[in-house]
């Protein structure tokens, strides 16, 4: 049974110009509706439910006063974006939120002209709105000067160093523009970090006296009588007592804090803002993740993402597991292994849940190292842990370690220290979509001087990696691992030691030889099901080794077979392209071999369940059959007949 | 006629422990001899000169005070290194820096146990000082607990975000470090002997108000005029000479600001630091660029980087050039395109010089964005700009664009925008050796959907480039060029606008056809000329595109001839492995295809000159004809005989 609410003023709204037709009491009225809706909306689709309801009143406030979409409004990473989308023309298609041909579960450009700027990964949107602002003042879209530019930036975003980065330019430049630092306490997991402690100061030791001219720069901005009355100016004031150095040190003027949920603050100071400000201003707001509902509220996550639920008991409606996630192998095993030995740590950028690390960090808490969204300074950390005699496990997914790619390169590869990077969410992943993707770390690790990079194809075989990783000190290690279950084979007790640079016979055949690189192994079996019903017994290997290739295995295939098909979870560049170097290099193309590598394809490749985006791709088992029978020229009218 | 100073004091230096032997004032005495040395030595070799002299006090003050090699001192970029190398004794080979089988211009782990951690790209000090301290910490090598790391790094290099993560990170767990902000762009005049007698209070019960007269005395040095790019960095420290908020806001304790080319404030406040401290320690120091040499701290550049010199005179000596610099060329084209399209605008991340950008700002100031050492921000920020309706250059070397892969991929790619790559300093670079390389720009873009490649044989293909990429609108473009100088060729008054994903013949042969991309055509001619001599007239086409190849041309390439050989400055992963997934797909290797593809070895080249790096490569004009002979088997005793 689906929850109702009622939503009268809600059912009004067709864009955000209508909310200029309201007045505060029914803008504060249609925050509640829009939070209702968005409970309800997303108890039906699953989805991120925590960030929305914590920015519902900033939402109809942010569009009550400023003319969007002329104006930019920027949701950083933009889990928060559900309010949003309601306001903006998608209340109706919110039941395909996440899904196959529906809309996105972040803010999408090519979806609405509300969503001026896309938004998955953390830290981005301060970039954007200096861009947008500085484009505006050049009259990239006439006429010049037009349009505002709004970051609204997470506590947990604010940590990433390009929100920093962004911020020192910013500053500098000295354009009239909004960072709305949305303070939730919450990143995805637990805050950690300085800034969150610098953050919580401020609005919790703020002395009433203390307001001086330390926010002289935000003074001049205040409205002079609010509209609310003295109460709420004073109530501001007290909060800029601090000032918010950190800020005006980098050339904003600091308001703030002020309660992210209360309308009669929003609205006015918004307003004030929007009339008077010259110069770049963050507005420190005060936010509830999960706000009103309880069981969001009241979840260790906050309600960060759900999965279908009921409204009135917060029960998720979640499909029993028939195997454990490679998430959770990789985080048991790696607790394992810590136990014979001291020198395993393990980092994780903010992400401990998701990369399983929550579990590690309960057995081992001196040993793990949350560094916030922080992906670069991480991969650096674990060089110089790596440098300093420790072995450290850099958890990251496929997607956020691009983030670091830089110091993999510098500080890792050159350098030639062993950090072992556990490389989660490879291959694509499902709802969370195209900016999830773990495409590219193949192609962007393989060529690497010095690396090792591994692909599990089943769960055990992931065990065997970690053991491996574990006691490979000469130079740096991956081994990648995609989102979800495993294939639910029989598990080791502990990983064994794999030979670097080996792969494994799957099963003896002939003609053609498939050659997979992680866990399209199981569908590349199902296919030689389905050929051998056609009298084609293919020989399939398990590379496991993108680097260093087993260029024994690879050859003898290649001699043997009149085919050699590879396959592999990532683009062009990556396991197949290493393949087609070393056949061409050692002479077999000039005898002539039926090769062929099947890689994602040259789209990016919007949300769906993992099947139906691996079905996009064309790299399920029917599509492995296909190509099998087409290399072998093999005429499927038969079938048909 | 070479200088050669008298070093009495530094004749007597074979390793840091020998410093612990001398006085304050031999103490003070050596730096001034290091000093000569260090003048002496670059004047011979050509090398960074000014970051040096900036802080030769400071690096034997850190010597002397710390036990180095067990404590870790880690040079942010390390330009700055070369008097900590003739301390840690390479003083012997310091006339053989960034040649080829000499020493490195940067730290390097391989060359000394003094260099714990190697550095070249920006920013990384903080993260690596971290996670030495808490592998130190975590018993790494042990004993467990011993060992202090000290990061050094540049008010420039503070700006790049991962060093604000590392603070961040650091402030939180609260471990014993040290940062050394070497601030040398603020010029200090007199000693501070108030600053000196504070800090060595400061620790011994100093009262507050005896703190803020000595930071208010502190401030009054600051000058007003400062460069772009530096600029905020500055308004930074600003604040933190009142007491450094910015720092202590993030966890550390702050200290400063001092002279950092005065010993008697350097070697107490270090000591006192070393005996007492238990958390982060941010340590201010003023330096000068360039210290004690008139002819660099008058430079422009502060003697930043220096070919050889005369000491007396300090005119370099320079080699005459040819042809106009690729960056050049860039940057006067670009001002071409702008002259006509208000909306062109060009971004470098604090490199204005490097990239050319600074003849386009005195060109077009409003439009030249210098966004600090921040490539990840300034990707994003293009990424806007051209969402706002403007045409972005983002002129960065390729090896530091590595920095911002994210964001070219998740805010560049995904949303298709229009964001113009000028790719700088692609391929080998010489004296910068494998830090620098420019190897994987082809790789980690080509693979990335809706992005056009393309790669410069020479200068006049450069400017059709520029003239490609102002035009294209539908989605990102990249263009690569090399470091150095052209290749001479008449220059065109304007770029013509290439199609998109069409090649050029050069030459037409027959049995072999050589496929280049980018400026190895040059070495791909000179090799036909030997051919010729054998008889053997091979093809030859320029590619200009890794994506979208040229279908087309490249599969009649392969229908008529035996053999095809793709050229590139880059990678195994890029243009080769693109053509090799065509021709697979095609099923042209069915049939047989005698294949090669020429790409940088699976190596970190050290540097030489980019010739002997080529050379190194195998892919100078000997070894392309080397490779043909070989592919068509044939013999080259007839040479011998």
């Amino acid at each position: 049974m689906s929850y109702r609410p009622e939503t009268p003023l809600l059912d009004r709204v067709q864009s955000p110009a209508d909310l200029k037709l309201f007045s505060d009491a029914e803008l504060t009225r249609l925050a509640q509706e829009l939070r209702a809706e968005t409970i309800s909306t997303v108890s039906q689709t699953g989805g991120h439910l925590g960030a929305g309801l914590g920015v519902v009143e900033l939402t109809v406030a942010l569009h009550a006063v400023f003319d969007t979409p002329q104006d930019k409004i920027i949701w950083d990473v933009s889990h928060q974006c559900y309010p949003h989308k309601i306001l903006t023309g998608r209340r109706e298609r919110m039941g395909t939120i996440r899904q196959q041909d529906g809309i996105s579960g972040f803010t999408k450009r090519s979806e609405s002209p509300y969503d001026p700027f896309g938004a998955a990964h953390s830290s981005t949107s301060i970039s954007a709105a200096l861009g947008f602002k500085v484009a505006a003042d050049l009259g990239g879209h006439s006429p010049t000067g037009h349009g505002d530019a709004i970051a609204v930036i997470g506590d947990g975003a604010m940590t990433g160093g390009m929100a920093f980065e962004a911020m020192n330019n910013a500053g500098h430049l000295k354009k009239r523009m909004f960072v709305v630092l949305n303070d939730n306490e919450m990143s995805i997991g637990q805050p950690t970090g300085a800034l969150s402690s610098y953050l919580n100061r401020l609005y919790t030791e703020a002395p009433l006296q203390d307001f001086k001219a330390a926010a002289k720069g935000a003074v001049s901005l205040l409205p002079e009588p609010f509209r609310e009355g003295a109460k709420r100016a004073k109530e501001m004031l007290k909060g800029m007592a601090l000032g918010g150095t950190l800020f005006e040190e980098l050339g904003f003027s600091y308001v703030g804090p002020i309660d992210g949920h209360d309308m009669d603050q929003l609205l006015p100071i918004l307003r004030t803002l929007h009339d008077r400000a010259t110069g770049p201003i963050l507005l420190h707001v005060v936010t509830k993740k999960g706000k009103g509902y309880a069981h969001a509220e009241h979840a260790p996550d906050k309600g960060h993402a759900r999965a279908k639920f009921d409204v009135v008991s917060g029960k998720q409606h979640k499909a029993p597991s028939n195997a454990p996630s490679y998430t959770k192998v990789f985080a048991e095993q790696l607790i394992k292994q810590a136990a014979d030995d001291p020198r395993i740590c393990a980092i994780t950028a903010a992400m401990p849940d998701g990369t399983g690390l929550d579990l590690f960090a309960e057995r081992y808490p001196s040993r793990c190292f949350d560094v916030g969204i922080a992906e670069q300074h991480g991969v650096t950390f674990c060089a110089a842990l790596a440098a300093g005699g420790m072995k450290p496990f850099c958890a990251m997914y496929s997607t956020f370690l691009q983030r670091g790619y830089d110091q993999v390169v510098h500080d890792v590869a050159i350098q030639r220290l062993p950090v072992r990077f556990a490389i989660d969410r490879a291959g694509l992943v499902g709802a969370d979509g195209a900016t999830h993707a773990g495409s590219y770390d193949v192609a962007y690790l393989a060529n690497l001087p010095g690396f090792v990079v591994m692909a599990a194809a089943d769960e055990a075989e992931l065990c065997h990696m970690i053991a491996t990783a574990a006691v490979h000190d000469d130079g740096p290690i991956a081994f990648r691992y995609p989102r979800g279950e495993g294939e639910g084979v029989e598990m080791p007790e502990r990983g064994e030691v794999l030979e670097i640079g080996k792969g494994r016979m799957i099963r003896e055949g002939a003609r053609v030889a498939l050659l997979s690189f992680g866990t399209r192994l199981g569908e590349t079996l199902k296919a030689c099901e389905a050929l051998e019903a056609r009298g084609i017994k293919p020989t399939v290997a398990d590379a496991r080794f993108a680097k260093p290739l087993d260029r024994g295995m690879i050859l003898q295939l290649a001699r043997e077979h009149e085919a050699l098909i590879t396959i592999e979870e990532g683009a062009v560049g990556g396991f197949g392209s290493h393949v087609a170097q070393l056949l061409a290099d050692e002479g077999v193309f000039d005898r002539g071999l039926k090769y062929r590598s099947m890689v994602l394809p040259d789209v990016f490749i919007d949300q769906a369940s993992p099947k139906a985006m691996y079905d996009v791709a064309a790299m399920n088992a029917q599509h492995i059959e296909a190509k099998v029978l087409d290399v072998l020229g093999v005429q499927v009218l038969d079938q048909r007949a």
